[in-house]
């Protein structure tokens, strides 16, 4: 017992570095892909003996694997590999949207490697039936999960709407209202697993999550500050400011689906008139191009097909939505100075038919006349919006930042 | 030569700390109005010793004074007492706006010492001899502030248009289009004083240093995150994040006057059409009050007046303006969230018209639903958009960071 002498103070500093360290020698193997130990020690400056140290805490946790094969390239004796464990920690994220729930388990790679989506409506569903059913297809996927050697360290909820402290306070187009989602999933996915350990729950909202899906994910090529909007039955946004979500003041930032678009326009489920989903949501666009609003999932597939066929009906209801998109995006412009406009959800398929309405009113409206240098700064997400992925990985964010809490018990 | 054997390493080191420490001191003491050095002493944990190194060197540098005076209530020796020192350095702020030009001095206390506006109507004149005119008010200025004992150690100059790396970029008010404001500035300054050491000028958005101003010296009662406009010709705005100016990507972020209320609405200096400058900008202020719109401060004073008096057109003209405030303001708040929602310039005096049908439309709008939780966070400033201040009190903070930069060479 080599520390009993040591002060409870000197042995939360010695905790402190050791956990830091772990963690940089777990960023420094993502980074490099394939690493030997050795390389690792130069990497981070610490001696071959301490990364050792760190690696063999790692492998035990899971979080690496070391292979035979030699470096390439290297002098001297061969060495073995390290790479990020494909069998190890899983992060879970659960998607509830309007009228879809998506599970996705990804692993410390942030692969995505199981994935179930159902489409339901959950309109005028009771919050508690729509969280349970979520928890039963959640564990279903952490079955599978089990099948592929990977264990689940926690679960994140994406939820459309303003979420704070694991409670949902309003969901307008959900109908929910000061809904403690994390507590109500957390005990329905206890029930459903009595011999489990419990996961940790958390949550975030869902276009949050989809911006930083894209920002991690996507190709967004360096882009470290941009807006995000992802298109579905409501309109949601996020902030990236420096590669984080820009939460405000009580985490309710970036609810772009409710800026106005005309004061005296249609009523919107939020209780106010004429905001941005009024004229830019999926229902707005449905009733314009005459399609069925019911029709959701195949409803989006249709108007695309429409679109490109050429339909004059649909091609002006799109470029109408794109008109409207670009005055309020170019007010979000002004207040927040992106590098760019991410369009994610339904948008990123329609991007041919809204962007140039958007873009000229983003060209008149954006008062640093910086819109149009190098080309337009509005761009389609690469990953449709995928929160549920971007909700998968935060877990797996938060196991790089410190592997040791993630511990088999 | 005690450091001649020390590393280049070493000695940056050492010199970085002796920096850190200096600057600590000085906070300390700025924190705590008046302080013994062994008070600082315990409050800082270092050595007295060390502290009274840092001392004499903050008083060489004129960043300290010293008096005889006992510490109130301390035990044994009597000690003396430290304060920031009202003759040592200042900083000057120099607010550039469409009709006006105001100089302001302050020292190390953040005091405002030397004031000086003129009322000019800046339009249609050159850049260059706006700024050559500013130039000449700033060295009178920094006569004054000789007679005070004070050392002006760099001047900040706010200004009404999108600024960054010392240019302005667009003023649409002023009609400036990429002009070279601190290179003009700062060339102009030189003339004036042949015989004096060139002195640093930096520059930023007026509603920017009007915001810091706020945010330091204002009556925000511990506010960190909010939304700040100024309503002035132009309708300027700030985004604070934490204490901290959100730039964006930049440095274009805030600019709330051109977020739209009506794409069909009136024509604005911008080039876009229905910007909120145009709804409750003071021109469309006068406008709808029947004021002549030539009469600048005095249709200012007049407004409050007639509004005072109860006179009905212009009550209807600011109740409108509220309204249109209201709008864009609940916008903003979606997107980003704020603590609350500050208004200066002329806002400040107007709020008790402007503020029912502002908030009428936020309560509406913001889609949180927490407008109204413990009241309107809708907040007259307390300083009335002081940018001159802002700036001035830039320049100390970084003689408060790094006080031995500015020593008298």
């Amino acid at each position: 017992m080599k520390n009993t002498l040591t002060s409870p103070a000197a042995k939360a500093g010695y905790e402190s570095v050791r956990r830091h360290n772990l963690s940089l020698v777990l960023r420094t193997v993502r980074e490099e892909g394939e690493v030997t130990r050795a390389r690792v020690a130069s990497l981070v400056g610490l001696t071959r003996a301490a990364v050792s140290s760190l690696v063999e805490e790692l492998l035990a946790l899971g979080c690496l694997s070391e292979s035979g094969k030699t470096s390439s390239g290297s002098a001297g004796r061969p060495g073995t590999v390290l790479t990020l464990s494909r069998t190890g920690p899983a992060g879970l994220g659960v998607e509830i949207n309007i009228d879809y729930v998506s599970v996705c388990a990804v692993d410390l790679t942030g692969t995505d490697r199981v994935r179930v989506i159902e489409h339901t409506d959950h309109r005028g569903v009771p919050p508690a039936e729509v969280l349970a059913h979520a928890a039963r297809l959640t564990n279903r996927v952490i079955g599978s999960t089990r099948e592929q050697q990977l264990r689940v360290v926690g679960v994140e909820l994406a939820l459309p709407g303003l979420v704070s402290g694991g409670v949902v306070r309003q969901a307008p187009n959900l109908g929910w209202s000061r809904v403690a989602a994390e507590g109500i999933f957390g005990q329905a996915l206890s029930t459903l697993r009595p011999a489990g350990r419990a996961l940790a729950v958390g949550s975030d909202n869902e276009a949050n999550l989809a911006a930083l899906a894209e920002y991690w994910f996507g190709g967004l090529g360096g882009l470290r500050t941009f807006l995000y909007l992802t298109g579905e039955i409501g309109v949601g946004g996020a902030l990236v400011l420096n590669g984080e979500i820009l939460r405000g003041a009580h985490g309710f930032a970036g609810e772009i689906g409710h800026v106005v678009v005309d004061p005296q326009g249609p009523q919107c489920r939020c209780g106010a008139r004429g905001c941005l989903e009024q004229y830019a949501g999926r229902a707005a666009l449905f009733e314009a191009a005459g399609i069925d609003c019911g029709q959701g999932v195949r409803g989006a597939a249709e108007l695309e097909q429409r679109a490109a066929a050429g339909d004059p009906r649909t091609v002006e209801a799109l470029r109408t939505a794109g008109d409207r998109l670009g005055v309020v995006l170019a007010g979000a412009v002004n207040l927040f100075d992106p590098e760019a406009v991410v369009l994610g959800g339904i948008y990123r398929n329609l991007m041919p038919w809204l962007i140039e309405a958007a873009d000229a009113q983003l060209t008149t409206r954006v008062v640093s006349g910086r819109w149009h240098e190098g080309g337009s700064r509005l761009r389609a997400s690469s990953l449709s919006g995928d929160a549920a992925r971007g909700a998968a990985a935060r877990v797996m964010y938060e196991v790089m930042e410190n592997p040791a809490a993630y511990a088999v018990r």
